[in-house]
């Protein structure tokens, strides 16, 4: 039978239902040698911290997260708050020797993730952030194509992450689910929301970014803010677009937005090398597109690979061929590698070593748009 | 806090999958009555059943459906065995009180699906067939905009299910998980298995069929059985199509196969009114096509509906718009309106008498490929 | 310099244009040994002929066929007419001596196609049907394809030709540009006009067909008629499908219509073999579909291939990669392969003979429909 | 009868027959006062230019363009040549008092541009540069929608022009169909060649770019010169990238290179407006796809519009609704604006000062590229 692993979970909004249902299904369909058992929820509201572990079958509640981060009974800390206060709970958690679950982006910036990470590293837990995206089958498995070296020398990476949720200029911004649109609690508008994504899977896929330059805008310059109830300057970027070059030669195109009309929650990517070429969009996150130069040439094309073959990544655990998972699916695949990492003493990335990269790069673009210069990552 | 509701699940394999996930998370996103409770799963292999038990945290297992059934702590048995073992069980489950979750098709042919359903009308018990693609959003949605009166008077409703996976002259039939080739086991083959699927939904957008003339064929005509371990005649259908006429008047076109290459689990219907049309597609199950002759000419098309948002059907019980679900949530809705049909004493269908009407199109159109003659329905 | 073919057109409506753009483009783009030249055009109407004559260089014009195709500077008659004179102004220009190029499809019913043939046989004159799509590079490449044998044994052949310009009970039937809703003149509905289309092409890619079980619909009864100014019964099909099998034991399914709201002229066909299944659209006619199961497993997927490369049938004699051609460049290489055919001896088809396979099954279809019964072809 | 215009062609590669095309064919789709005349092409290759006056039906040749422009038989100039001889070619024919059709870009760099704007403008000869692309139906369509207002406010404008047939490093730089690759002949690479279509087409829908942060990329760095024989520095660039804003507020985000493997000739844009957003792909140039935030929410989608009926830009003129027109139509269309400009004294765009808005874009980005540095547009 596997090892308890009990988790007490920090912030109780979208993400913290996506890891509870991710915890909950992960031994359902994977064998593994931990199991994680819901420990405890905390949130600062008792009788919605009560509701929230009903609904999902949390053993406990907590109002203050340093009781939690300070209970034996908790072996890892999930944390699922707004990005102004992951640093001060993952120090805390880290001091407790707890693991830590982050969600994505890692911090505020690049000072403060460089502090996270020493935390975790002296303490010597380990860590990871919920860059889910990384794991998503068909996107998994272009990570295997280029690691099996089918596109051989790189020359052009391409993201974008677009939305259109915050064009009405009504849509006020801070507390609760509106966190996100407030500089103060998000750090940064869809630099750090988004295009971290975006980020985060091209240097897994791609290495290292060098260099940038960028642009950013608040098209709505002033929003009610819900906290204060007055009408205030909106800090964050509605929009963000940045060109580059990564350590392999090959040239960085990226932009998102939440005022691309008709794109819900569009993040694509694109790589194209000498001898092949890839494709990937979440909107029909079950598919991946791949170009190879190899075929015939008369029977050249792109191919739309439906990913959910057993011999595909993660999909022998799920249906059966054609018969399509969900967004839901990635937090399940890395609470799986987790704890298989665990297993193994080999960490599953992204750990906040590796996402601390992403902030380099979110911090170069944000200083370039401030700037209007160039500006080298790191 | 909701009333249990006791769980005896006969069967183990891939729906045996689908159903526990469904009953399992059904509570954790959707607000109800009742709550069901894994109770016992029942199998031949004591040590199997004891694994999938263990697995997917039911209580107990039994090796003998009938005690299953007898057992006074089951509220509802759900089967999930091979085709030919659904009369029994479920004759012995209404007889017992139990309500009834049965796997489709609903059984071998119309006359047992007539006892069938007098044995649970008589009993008084709650019943349902797991007809699932009528729950996946896409698909509700087309029920939504048909029963608005968006399509106006139909013309055209043409499906196809198309798989490959039976090609290969090698695969034999017969046993675990080859039943569904055997016809001993399966009744039919394609008929039943997939064709039944999209029949089950065009009577539910379209009302009844009238009248068929069909093709069947079997491409490989003898494969090794696994039972026997001998050469045995293929007793399935490979393929099946049909033409037919509607009640309403419009036209039916219907495939069904295991030969087509390139195709995993295409299941695609279109209907085709007066004032509009729509088309789905299993594959991309989260989109729906719709195409609106109300709209100015100059920019009529195909609309791409990506059935996420929290206005479209189930959807608001999930993630943010953009993040698609999958295949499994289409039977966790079904549990969720299981439970909320219970709660309002409104039961949700497919009834067992639903599902006797695809048992009847499905009677047709067997009994047209063998005779090659036009068949009326019931 | 190539030699002269004086064309004799009959008819000027949009087969009439499509045509002689076609006559026109030809020797721009292809080395051909014989130049179409644009000699007269014969129309009842004196003055439109005359119009259509100045529009398009004819050097004369007619409002006789009998006179034009007694001309002695006539090489070529091409006949644009509606259905019901194909046979008189063929059978009057075999026994001139012309060369035959005549509108699909060949004949109202197959005896009148059987007359026919034999007339431009004993005249021993070069002929052919402008079934056009045999030549769009894209349906060219499947031949090529299965010529090659790259699809294995056939399971499968689905073809579907969907319109949507009738649905109007207000179109009246009759007359010019409408006479192909008038039974007298167009013999049949969509059978002719579009399911034709879809034969010709298969019989082409897969052979033979020997069965049929079929049926038709007429949704709106009655409309205006040009002609006479009255409501008269419509007798035409406005939907016909049919079941088949192929003489290789591959399975059809077909089907047409023009209430099939949405599609403008949604031809599309689909072929399933063994190793490799293709399809293809007319609303995006310069892609081919192919998936092939030789591919790595990983990386399967059906490929969207943009037929637009040199080494693509016809394509090396327009533009450059990636740069489409359209519907009208079908004629232009079924007169280039016509000329050519002529230069070689080695007549290009579809000849009469080849086109009267085609009536055969649309006669087997229509009496199928009227019988209720399945129907051997021929 | 129309009015005869005699055409002298100067250069007779790919684009001299997309022209000589356009001008056989315009007279017989468009009802026009003036008919194009082909009157003379020049070359210096006499026999190249004979073969080419064969096939296309010129009168005369020349070889020695000076000659040609002084001709009193010639009305129009259409300029051919690699864009190193368009500004010499264009002062003569201006001094001549010729019609000018220049072909893109206007000329080598912003200074060129505007000698050559105010010799058309001081000798008052209609003149126009054959940026086509505003003339495929769906981009014209595009430009309707955005004037009717359909959009709303503009916060996103990204395009791209991708493709593939220069990564072999074996492809030599220079000489007839090579040209391109030269730097000396070209002036630029991608940059002039690709990114100056989707910059065209930007201002056109968009408005004027007032400044751009630019990349450029050179993947291969020498490559065998075809005019010297040696292998020498590559001085074109490959790729070019820039972000940049517009007038009304947007955002620009575009890229072109010949390094995109799979990609033939992939120019897209998108438009993303407060109310819809539209979007365009040349791979299926007949395509236009809008999203109307106007529509119902639960069937919001991106509608794929078949631009192929009779009242949408263009289509009146062609086929019926579902049939394709390419890409050679679009140089149709721009001699028939062109004639009808001539008719109308109101002459069609892109004119060279048009033209020159796009000459300046482009020598700021590769202003921008050089330095590093943001550059004001102009």
């Amino acid at each position: 039978m596997p090892t308890p692993l009990r988790i007490g979970l920090v912030g109780y909004g979208f993400m913290g239902r996506a890891h509870s249902n991710a915890y909950r299904k992960v031994n359902n369909f994977f064998d593994l040698e931990y199991r994680p058992v819901l420990q405890a929820v905390c949130a600062r509201d008792k009788e919605k911290a009560q509701a929230f572990a009903d609904t999902w079958g949390y053993a406990s509640v907590e109002t203050d997260w340093k009781k939690l981060v300070a209970r034996p009974d908790i072996d890892a800390v999930d944390i699922c708050t707004p990005n102004n206060l992951h640093k001060e709970i993952a120090l805390a958690a880290a001091a407790a020797g707890k693991m830590i679950l982050c969600e994505k982006p890692l911090s505020m910036n690049t000072a403060e993730g460089e502090e996270m990470c020493q935390a975790v590293e002296n303490a010597g837990v380990p860590n990871i952030v919920w860059y889910n995206y990384r794991r998503v089958p068909a996107v998994s498995l272009a990570k295997q194509l280029i690691d099996e070296g089918r596109l051989g020398r790189i020359f052009h990476y391409r993201a974008v992450f677009l939305q259109d949720w915050t064009i009405s200029a009504d849509l006020p911004q801070g507390g609760q689910a509106l966190w996100r649109l407030d500089a103060a609690a998000a750090g940064s508008g869809v630099t750090g929301d988004l295009l971290a994504h975006c980020i985060d899977t091209a240097l897994w896929l791609n290495g290292p970014i060098k260099s940038v330059t960028a642009m950013t805008e608040t098209f709505i310059k002033e929003r009610k803010h819900n906290l204060t109830g007055k009408v205030e300057k909106v800090g964050i970027d509605d929009a963000c677009a940045f060109l580059g070059r990564f350590a392999n030669g090959s040239l960085a195109t990226f932009e998102s937005t939440r005022y691309a009309r008709g794109h819900k929650a569009l993040y694509t990517l694109e790589i194209n090398g000498e001898k092949a070429s890839l494709a990937w969009d979440l909107h029909d996150l079950h598919r991946l597109s791949f170009f190879d130069y190899g075929d015939d040439s008369i029977v050249r094309g792109w191919r739309s690979i439906h990913v959910s073959d057993g011999d595909q990544p993660y999909m022998k655990h799920w249906w059966v061929p054609g018969l399509a998972i969900g967004y839901e699916h990635s937090f399940v695949h890395q609470v799986a590698d987790f704890l298989d990492g665990l297993a193994k003493k080999k960490p599953a990335g992204p750990t906040f070593r590796d996402a601390l990269e992403t902030q380099k790069v979110c911090d170069a673009v944000l200083d370039s748009a401030r700037s209007g210069e160039w500006r080298q990552v790191g």
